[in-house]
């Protein structure tokens, strides 16, 4: 068996540091993609702000353009990579590609959870690939198998490490018991983090993927503004002392889960700092690694681990997107993204989970028993309680049953004004293992 | 935005258990995949051994069949489904589906590892798909992220642990100090084993999956008969309490790794228990679980875990595939698996890896002298050593550096001729953290 050769030429927007090694990682594999694909892959023109700039990706410099409308619209070009980022001109850049009948490749987390819809439309329209598996959890496949592998299964929760910098800084937190401050200029320092933190530390980046992972497992229209979002920032040392006392950890999880209240279903997209046990497979995500946790009726328990970023992981998802999209080109095809139904997306006040809080009360008789009332009064009921007695007061520590959030936080709200609590500590919410 | 509908009616071949989840997830999701697909899945026909059983199957009996050949064959069956198993007549049924230009999607791991090659090529060669996620790790989605997603990416090394009732066994005796034979009674009483276990716990049942595994991630034609396999039969609780002393846990493996002898490319395909550190996320994947872990040199490490057998996962699996199949019969398209080049397959003997192993030696001065003697005139290494004294006895207990199979398997020859040793104990490879 001999395969027919076909020539795919491809148009790159953006080289930076994805784009530099999409460039290598194309150079190297050529061959083995020819080989294996029939695709003959070449690079037939590249957009960059700064033309004069000296570069390392082996490529005839000669190809390089300042203007990326030029690369879209080439007849040169059968297909178009985006890894510049941003909304503006991405988002113009892709759909003119679309409406021109060409695939697209790209990398852009922040436009798809923008505009997601649009541009998939788009494609379906113009009955060509838009294909985005760097966009989430950078090498790691995820996007396919939600996709394609799991477009039959009632998926119930979709849960993710999926930034890397937090889970780096909650590592060395944890491990080192560094304050949030140090493990930031460390990370910064070993180039995890960037100089202004705030996309990555306030669970902005995560939400983005959030909403791509929410669209495509649960087949609903879910953008970056329906995820409910908190950062890191809050977390102390001692905040992780105490859920691994309690047989936790905590990490930064991107959470899609459906509910049902009043009898309708709906989705709860949320970003926040959770308490995980320890025995599940997501506390043992170490460093810069991101996860992606899956749980469906039929399919039961799936993780899809690896690295979530970097210059040669991306490059990775983008080649297995390009060659794809390649492919179709080939047999004149595209993959649909499917018909993208309305769902209702539910506020956090909707949201039941178990919480873990911490207060600090003044130390005399009948203290538990009056934060045990205000907890009860509005059906918090308690799990597991831990005291422990620090100069004048005490420590109260608990981990609640499931609750709703809206109950949970009248409670807390209940119990700062009692006299006995001096101060309410960090409020986590707590992943259950069904 | 609305979708065509489009109407496929499956032949489905065998209703044991994988068949008749399959049936009920069909039944269940119908509606929620004809939404986002606009594929409404109908079943036409299912062939089984004995029409008359009794069955749960949410399906009209009058649809059973004993004759799988008029599934194949019916003009009302687009896509063929075949969940029964074994070679014959499997192969012949699903060639005759391929020819008639029918996709075919299969759950048959020993079919692909023993005639893949054949049958992919008369998938091409009809221009219809072929697609057999459910063969390997069961409702884990592998197989296409390393047909599509991986497609470019230099893989180096693929480790799995593929079989969830050696890995059930390993679980118990490394929690419970069992034996192999409690165990093994164990997981057969769950249903974790069948009544004749040799196929699982002779390592057999995962070098299929390795040889599929092996096809897919390098491109080149492997089959079952290419795999050396050593299955987990002979640990002991021992055993596995030495590995816990040295860092480390027992687990059957599969593992395919890329190699280099004399200058020239190789691949090594195997199946055996293998040392793996508790850091290691392999480490990590307890009970029946399955994963595959991943490396390449642009994605860096990836791994896939979940669920590798029962019928609901594997349901699921066979349920994206089908899916996918049918939005290709709707678009007129199929997924090529690519050309298969020639690859060389190196014999165990010029494996390259790290050892572990035990001897027992008569307790007297000079005895460690000795052992170290013979090891290095084979060129073997050692890593580290721990020493132990039994009544008149001493027990050596090694990991090597990394060293060469033939060289390793002279040394422990000439270590067993040595008067000063009564015996030597399990020799296990050991996986390294490059």
């Amino acid at each position: 068996m001999s395969m027919e050769q076909v020539n795919v030429n491809i148009g790159l927007l953006g080289c930076g540091t994805v784009g530099t090694s999409l460039l290598e990682l194309i150079h190297e594999q050529r061959e083995v993609i020819s080989q294996r694909t029939g695709l003959v892959i070449d690079v037939a023109m590249v957009s960059v702000r700064d033309v004069s700039k000296s570069r390392t990706a082996p490529i005839d410099p000669t190809l390089f353009t300042d203007d990326p409308k030029q690369v879209v619209e080439s007849a040169d070009v059968d297909v178009v990579v985006e890894v510049m980022g941003g909304i503006d001109p991405s988002r113009e850049l892709i759909s003119k590609a679309l409406e021109l009948g060409k695939p697209v490749v790209t990398a852009n987390k922040e436009l798809l959870a923008a505009h997601g819809e649009e541009l998939y439309a788009l494609a379906d329209q113009s009955g060509v690939d838009l294909l985005f598996e760097a966009a989430v959890a950078g090498g790691i496949p995820i996007i396919r198998p939600l996709r394609e592998s799991l477009a039959g299964e009632p998926i119930t929760r979709v849960m993710g490490i999926v930034n890397g910098t937090t889970n780096f800084i909650l590592t060395k937190m944890t491990e080192e018991g560094m304050s949030f401050a140090d493990a930031l200029e460390e990370a910064q320092k070993l180039g995890y983090a960037e100089s202004d933190p705030t996309a990555d530390v306030g669970g902005h980046d995560a939400a983005a993927k959030a909403a791509i992972i929410a669209s495509l497992a649960f087949g609903g229209r879910v953008n970056s503004d329906d995820v409910y979002v908190e950062g890191i920032t809050e977390i102390t040392p001692e905040d992780i002392e105490f859920a691994h006392r309690l047989g936790h950890c905590i990490k930064l999880l991107a959470i899609v889960e459906k509910q049902e209240s009043n009898g309708a279903e709906s989705l709860c997209v949320r970003v926040h700092p959770s308490m995980v046990p320890l025995t599940h497979p997501l506390a043992n995500v170490q460093e810069s690694f991101n996860a992606i946790f899956v749980e469906g009726d039929s399919v039961g328990e799936l993780m899809f681990y690896g690295r979530g970023a970097g210059g040669p992981p991306t490059a990775s998802a983008v080649l297995g997107d390009l060659i794809d999209a390649s492919c179709n080109i080939k047999r004149s095809s595209a993959a649909s993204i499917g018909d993208f139904t309305s769902i209702n997306i539910s506020p956090i006040a909707d949201l039941e989970t178990q919480y873990f809080f911490e207060v600090e009360v003044e130390d005399q008789p009948g203290v538990l028993a009056q934060v045990a009332a205000v907890l009860g009064e509005q059906n918090v009921s308690i799990q597991s309680m831990e005291q422990e007695g620090l100069e004048s007061e005490a420590r109260l520590i608990f981990i609640t049953h499931k609750a709703l959030e809206s109950s949970f936080q009248a409670a807390i709200g209940a119990l700062d004004k009692l006299k006995i609590v001096r101060n309410i500590g960090t409020v986590l919410r707590v992943i259950g293992i069904d």
